[in-house]
Formats: structure tokens, sequence, C-alpha cells
């Protein structure tokens, strides 16, 4: 008898595998109170795990094989520098020597308190380093308490198989990776998990969030995994074989087409020519953008400088990030000041004073900035500085109003006349532009255009404030909806706005990268699309595919559209390629 | 030398006396260990300090004159039955028992553990309940520590005497107002502390948030204090006095005009009617609401029932507290069904799982009430089981899609259908409206207008979601601005939208209520503006002498400005009578 579930599709395609159910990642901890005597034996049993757990990801980075995506090594790079976080290693050894407790319960407190300030984060990038806390800990945990997780070992057996876990590290992806794993499966996660993410680099098909599934599917037993749709179909009949095997091939027909577009401008069928943008975190990035077509940099983020660490980072520490990334990437690079809440500097272990009650509602972004000046001006001067090494133009995120914006032209003003005061070598004027992201902005786009040198829509937080919800918040998440009449006047507004006053407008949020709204996107009026670098092809196949024109005809007159439901499915009807 | 000191005018009102200061609030609390044998005596004191600080509460709920508006004594009341919570009672025993520590300290941790808890709850109202705690529990420590608050006798002196305070509970705020204090000056507290919402109601003249106040003012020393500007000028001289004297007088002279505008109707110069309706909280305010020219309620909470208790209002409880509302008001009285968070209850000692990271944007309202359908239901039931006995109207808070709106609208058809199987009288359809506070809801107005029977427009959380800010916050409550263009424009829609659909718009937020904003409103096509009854004679003084027409075309034209500055000049001009 068949057996269908459904989780949630993170990392599309189709898997057609024997099932490997991994050990439970669960530990028991025991707490045990230690003699005055054995303080410093155990402090030193704490130090030899960390050291073998280090030992265990050094060699997990040195197996990544050369011409992986860079973000892959990047979160093993996290884990290992996390490792030796002071917040991980002398919080433990405290607590080791103040409560007289055993290791393993002390880094259990570690971690618990770690997570709990994790989860407070708002920003939902962020708040998955929760996992990397848990991942981390958990690798010392298992070498302390000898409790190592056996990974399957294929040993010669050629058949495909997929891995059904409560949770998997990044570690693990990486190895199973290699040893050609077909599919995952996890109990736990959502789509902004490093499960999800990491399978969506490797390209390895996986449904998260699947409750049971431990106990639901055998050892052994064959599954068909659809990692779009979310669906797993344990012991399937022989029609819904044939089924899936026909799906399989056609994607991978398709992805072998996408290839070929690897050379080819984004031009619409109608002679239009599109800008595709990539959204990059690393140097290496740009090479695979701009080999998939990327013309530039749509959204490059500067919170990394400033996490994971006590102090702030210097001018000249910036200047070098910044420098590095403008030389790295030929077209133009649109770098986002930083976009962290006031409750950003919680995991250097400083005290920033009560947690606000909607921190999404907070002190953020560029109300941070305007709020500390010292920091705001640090991060422009080293922006203006590397600027002239490249055509790098500055993006402000959470801009609520003109006047704020404004505000913070002021300060990028002072610092320019500052740095030419200086004798600094500065290239021509520095461009200028708003993150779209909260209503108000997109609402008052008319009059903002006439300040931005451009806009970037950034419709994750855009949706999430349009609809009031947060999107990590599993009780209302399910209202969140891209499709949303609400949101789509928006982003038309904004587009309008924007090509009226004859500045550019981008989008670098997930809906950019989405190849289901493209063709919703270009009939709204939308010519800049900015996203990870792995998703240029097949938004740049739709393009090409897509006469423009008409889209804007079909797009202008379905927003008019009396009846809500007959709107959805003449969008859904779009989407549809 | 005069000393110029700025706070937030929460109060409005001009007052010319001497200050008094209050001592400090902050108490010392020891905490000691007790022995096994002295447990039992400390209980018994605790219970003895308890029943002391009731009896109290219940001579300050005496002296209240007849007459006061009704919400003054509910703030009394509310403090007596807090006082009684378990969660307070039995919380504070059991730590006495458990940790074996003096009363103080076993009820400092009952009071922190609860303020803890409404810290965490994102309605600004509910908010300020961490008040009512605080107060609450310091009148029983004040007992503990013998150290009672001395408020300021006049005996006999007829000289004004104005209070300077850290804090002042609404009990003392009650006594010194029979002692014709002539305004108050606290250093925390902001426009919805307890303070300002009781200075407001009896009309006494404010200013909260003045931090150092009682370092910088000396006690006896002349102060001129202005209620609606924030100011609070120490040692004036004679021009500052002749000019705050002035002022005084004729702010004495609007108001008596006012009370001559109790009889008359709501219609503008150009001969247009307009809707003047109530937002009140119990039956008593019905009267004042219908003296003062309310056609009707235009928002009735319901949070009340629900609120420190461990179970849920039945049927029949809730029924009975409908009927007496809807037989007290004349006209139709729009009821509001709960419009509380997931994180309600925790006031009940219930673990109700984590914290959501952004309530705000979280499990709420009509979103709690479709996720748990019995809750609901029970209060539908009732709701529509009192309307037949007078006009009542169901509004649903938070709505942020059609899709929302038809599903809570076949929760209501099914308990309709439910209640005439069943046999039960009830009146003819009971219109459905829905609150606009989402910006997504203000947006779709034109789709949701063919479904809903009304709206309402919130401000305050309108304001809130469309400027992604959280006005509680104190980090960023300067960004707070009902005049944004982004605001302005969703009002703008959503009037349209219900006027080109036929049905009524009304506002219940704080803008209605607030004489600045009357002229744009008209001007922005309003109709039906509900309040707290005490604004209704100013509001309807300015309505009087407005031309509706003349203001319509000013507000179409400002709209178009493309000078924000300009826009908010002319928005000031009207907003100035």
């Amino acid at each position: 008898m068949s057996l269908w579930l459904t989780g949630i599709g993170v990392s599309r395609g189709i898997a057609i595998a024997r099932v490997q159910k991994l050990q439970a990642g669960d530990l028991e901890i025991p707490e045990r109170a230690l003699a005055a005597g054995e303080v410093d034996a155990e402090v030193m049993r704490f130090a030899a795990a960390h050291g073998i757990a280090r030992q265990q990801l050094r060699e997990v980075r040195a197996q990544i094989p050369a011409g992986t995506p860079s973000d892959i090594a990047a979160f093993i790079d996290t884990h290992i520098l996390m490792l030796d976080d002071r917040s991980i290693t002398d919080g433990t050894v405290q607590t080791i020597r103040n409560q007289r407790i055993n290791a393993e319960a002390a880094l259990r407190k570690t971690r618990d308190a770690l997570i709990a300030v994790f989860e407070q984060m708002e920003d939902p990038y962020l708040r998955t380093r929760r996992d990397d806390v848990s991942h981390v800990c958990g690798r010392i945990l298992r070498v302390l308490l000898k409790s190592e997780r056996q990974l399957p070992q294929r040993s010669g057996q050629t058949e495909p198989f997929l891995v059904v876990a409560d949770d998997i590290t990044p570690a693990d992806i990486i190895l199973l990776s290699q040893q050609h794993v077909s599919a995952f499966v996890t109990e736990y996660g959502g789509p902004l998990s490093h499960t999800a993410i990491l399978a969506r680099s490797l390209g390895i098909p996986a449904v998260v969030g699947l409750r049971d599934a431990r106990r639901l599917l055998r050892d052994g037993e064959t599954v068909v995994l659809d990692g779009e749709a979310g669906h797993v179909l344990a012991d399937p009949d022989a029609l819904a074989l044939d089924f899936y095997r026909a799906k399989q091939r056609a994607q991978a027909q398709y992805r072998a087409n996408l290839i070929r577009l690897k050379g080819r401008e984004a031009i619409s069928r109608d002679g239009l020519h599109l800008r595709l943008l990539a959204n990059i975190e690393l140097p290496e990035d740009a090479k695979v953008a701009q080999e998939n077509g990327a013309e530039g940099v749509g959204l490059y983020r500067t919170e990394f400088l400033y996490m994971n660490r006590k102090d702030l980072p210097s001018e000249e520490e910036q200047y070098e990030a910044y420098a590095r990334i403008v030389q790295a990437v030929a077209g133009p690079i649109t770098i986002r000041t930083l976009d962290l809440g006031a409750d950003k500097q919680v995991d250097s272990g400083r005290s920033q004073g009560p947690t606000p009650n909607n921190p999404a509602l907070g002190l953020r972004a560029i109300r941070l900035c305007l709020k500390e000046p010292d920091l705001f001006r640090v991060q422009i001067r080293a922006l203006l500085r590397a600027s002239s090494l490249g055509r790098a133009q500055i993006m402000l995120p959470m801009i609520s109003s003109v006047q704020e914006f404004r505000q913070a032209c002021a300060v990028i003003d002072a610092a320019r006349l500052e740095l030419i005061a200086e004798g600094k070598q500065l290239s021509g004027e520095v461009p200028v532009g708003a993150m779209i992201e909260v209503p108000a902005a997109a609402l008052a786009a008319p009059w903002l255009a006439r300040q931005a040198r451009f806009f970037s829509i950034g419709t994750n937080d855009l949706i999430q404030y349009t609809l009031a919800i947060d999107r990590v918040d599993d009780e209302v998440n399910y209202l969140y909806d891209p499709l949303h009449p609400a949101v789509l006047q928006l982003i038309s507004r904004t587009i309008e706005a924007g090509n009226a006053a004859g500045i550019e407008v981008a989008m670098c949020g997930e809906m950019a990268a989405d190849p289901k709204y493209t063709r919703l996107l270009l009939g709204l009026g939308l010519r800049e699309f900015s996203m990870h670098p792995e998703a240029l092809l097949e938004i740049k196949q739709i393009i090409i595919e897509s006469d423009v024109g008409a889209l804007r005809k079909e797009v202008a007159s379905l927003m008019q559209s009396q009846d809500l439901q007959e709107m959805r499915e003449r969008i859904n009807a779009l989407g549809g390629h």
C-alpha cells in the first residue's frame, strides 16, 4: 500500500531511491556535580573534545571538491569560526568551574543560552544561526558523549539512496553529497533552514518539516520524492513510478537546455533587453554570476562583517572587504548598508538592554544607523573609498520616509566631504538608492523617486509588513502571499514611480528568483531582476520566451479585475510555463 | 532664572501652580531567609498586608464622587480585582513557603514575573497593565514595609498646586483630583500610561516622561505647565505669566462654548450631516455619549471579558454583557470581536508555548479566532443573540484579506443557522464589517467592500504596520506619523472604496478624536467619526464650522502635491483652527 506524505518542498527535483534513516540526533545529556579536585580534569576533557570537533570539521572542509559553489564551504567555515567563539569556549569553561558540573551539562547550558538569543532575532536569516549553534555544540557534545552519528556508507552499493533524519548538519550534507545521496527528508526545518539552503545550492532534492518521517518511512523501502511539491510517496505503484520517471527525465532535459543559455543575453521575444543581476555573498560568487549572465550585483549584504565578534569592524577592515568585492565584480555593484536590528550585538555577549517586543517593528537597519552615527559613518567612509575602485552604489535598507532618506544622504555627503578634506582619492558621485520593503516607502515612491538614484524592491519584508505577518512565525505564515493584490499594487506603484522619475527599479527579494513570478513581474514593468546566481539561467530562459509587450497588457488588465479568484487564476496561468 | 523643560504632553490645559513633590516611589526591598518555624507567620503577615491594601483601595473607590466618568472608577475596580488575582496571592504565598523568604521579597518576585509577562504583550493597552501590576503590588509592599507614600495635604491652603512624582498610581490621582490638584508631572510614562488616560478623563493637565523632573523642580516654586505642548516652565517671568494666563482664559472660554454644543447636531456649514459615534467601555458610558451627541457606538471592545481569568467566558456570560450594552445604547452599536494575541492568556498563568518573536505580526485577533473556532463560535453566538435586542453589528479586527473575511463570515453564518435550529429568537441579519488596520486591507479595500457591510479604520495599527514601527518601542516611536503620505493614501483609498461600494466607512482610531485632523479627514471624505465620549463636543465644534465641499477640494489638491513639505504645511494649516 502506498503512503503519501507531504512536507515542505525546499529544493526542486524528483528522486526515486531507497530510504536510509539516520539515527536520532537527540542526545541524552547527564548532569553530574564535580568534586573540587575534578574540575581541572573536566576542563581538559572539554578542551580535548573541542579540539577533536574542530579537526572533524576541517576534514569535512578539506573534502569539498574544487568548483563547488563557495557558499557551501562558507557553511563549514562559519561552523569552524563559531566553534572557537569565546561565548562557546570560555562560556562553557566558566560554567564547569563556577557551577562545578560536567562538561556536557555545562556545554548544554551554553548552547541553550545562545539558542535563546538567536531565537529572539527578527531577521529570518540570522535566526537560522540558531541551527549553527545547535550543530556546532552538538558536534562537541557527541565527542564528549562518544556518540558519533554514523552516516550511511555506500560501500560499493550502486542503488540510489535518500536520507531520512530528524535534522542534518551542513557537514553531514556535504559528506552525503559526495556519496551521491539522491535526496533528503528531515523532520524539522523550513525553507530558510541550512538543510534547505545547502540542498538547493548542491542541487539535491529535499523535503523538510515532515513530522514523524522517521517513524512513517521504513529503512530500505523505495520512495518517490518531489522536492518542489514537498511530496514523499512511499511504496509507489508502477503507475506512479512511471509518472515520476517521466517527470525526472523532462527535468533533466530542461536543465541541460538551461546550460546552453549561459552565453545568451536576456532579451525578450519582442526585443526588450532585461537586466539580470546577482545577489552575492563572497567575491568568489562573482564568477558564477558573470558566467550565468549577470550584468552586475544587485545586492551585496554587509552584515557578515558585524557578526560573531565583540567589537565593530574598523574602517580599514571594511574598506578591504568592500574593495575586494568591488574589484571582483565587472559591472555595477549595489552594496546594502548594515541591515541588522538593535539586537544584533547580542551574539557577542554584550548586554543591550531589554529585547524589544516586536524587533521587526523596532530599531533596525537605517534606523539603527541614523541613531548610531559613528557606526554608520565608518561604514559609509569605507564604502565611498572602495567605490572608487569600481562601480559601487549604496543601498539604504528599511527606508520608510523621504525625510529618513534625506537624513542618511546628509551623513553620506558629510563623510564624502571629510574624505575629500583628508585628501582621499574618490571617484565621481556614488549613487544612493532606497530599498523598498516598508509599505510606507512603496506608497511614498513618487516622492522618494525624486531623491533616490534607484530603487530595489525587497519583496520578503514588503510582503511581511503589508500583510502584518511574521513569516518565521509558524502560526501565521500560511498568510504569506506574494500574490495578494495589496502586494502587487505596491510593487506596481514602486515600478511606475521609478519609471516616471527615470530611475532604475530592481527587485532583490525572493520573488525575483522564482520562475513562477517572472512573467507577472515583466508585466508589472520590472526591468531588473537580482537573485542568487544559480537561479539566473532559469529566469533568463523565461525572459527569452516572453513577449513583454503582451504581458504588460495582460497584467494591466488582470490587475483591474473585480474578481480576486479570477485575478489569481490569470496570474497562475502566466506562471505556468 | 527661568527653566524650560519639555516632556510628553498627555492631557491638555494650562496650569500655573506651585510644585509639590511626591516622595520617591522606589522601595528598598530586603530579602531574608526564613527559619522553618517562621514560614507560617510570614504567610500571615502577607495576608494581613494584602487585606489592608484592599481596604485602602475600597476607601479610595468610595470617595469617587457620583457623576465621575465611569472609566475612572473602573481603574480602581481593576486594581481591586487584580489584588485578589491568584497569580498575586497564591503565587506569593507559594514563594514564601517554597523558597523560605520574607513576604516582601516573595512579592517582588511575583511582581517581576508578572511584569515580564505583560511587557511581552503587543497590544499597547494591554501592555499598560504592567503598571497595574506594579501599582497593586507596590501598595501591598508599602504596607509590608510600613512605608506609606504621603500625599500632599492641602489643609486649608488655597494656592493651586501641581504634583511632581516619579510615577502616580490611579488611586493617588483620584485622591489628588479631589484636592483639586492643578496638574501632574511624572518622570515615567507615555501617552498610553494610566496617568495620561486618567488625567485626560479628569481634565487635569499633565506632562509625563519628564526625566529628572524631581531633581530639576524645587518644592514650592511656581511653574507653568502646558499639557498640550508638554512644556514645564519653572520660575516664569512676568511676561511668560501674562502670556499663559491669557491662554488659560481663552481655553476656559472655549470649553464653556463647547458645553453649549451638547444639543446640536453635527451639521457642517455647507449643510452636510456628519455622523458622530462613541468608543465606549461600559454601559454607563452610553449616557455621556448620547448627551454629547453620539448617534451610536462605533467601537465596543470585548477583550475585557477574557482578561484576568483562567477559563474562557461562557456564551451566557457573554450574552449578558452584550445584551446589557446593546440595550443601553439607543442607536446602532458596533461590537468588535476578540482582538487579543495568542499571548493573551498568559495572565491567567496557563502555559502557551514560546512567545512569538514579533507578536504584533503573529497570531492575534481574527487570526486567533479562525484558528480556535470554538473560542470564536461562542462569542459569535452570544453576539447574534444579543443583537436581536437592539441594533448591533459585528466588526472583525485585523482582517488582511478577502478570503479571511469570507472565512469569518462562514463561521458567523453557521452559528446563525445553529441558533435558528435551536429555536432562538434572532432579529434580521446582523451586518458584519471589517476593521481596516492592516495595510493589505486598505489596499484591498475595493475588493473587501464587496463583501463587508461596513468599514472602520483603525488608525493606530494602520499607522504602525504601514511605517513598520511599534509605537510602544521608545527607540522608534519618533517615526509614528499620522500625516505620512502613505497613511493618508491608505485612509483615502479605504474611504473611496467604501463610498464607491455604498457602504459606511467610520474611523475609530485616535486620529478621529484629534481635532488637529478633523478637517483633513472631512476633506478625505470621512463621514463617520468614532471616539471617546469626552472628545465629541470638540470635534462637533469643528464640523459645525467647516465647509466640507471646500475641504474636499483643498485636500484633493494637496494630496497631489509633489513637495512633501508643502503638503504638510497645507495639512497643518487645515488643522490650526
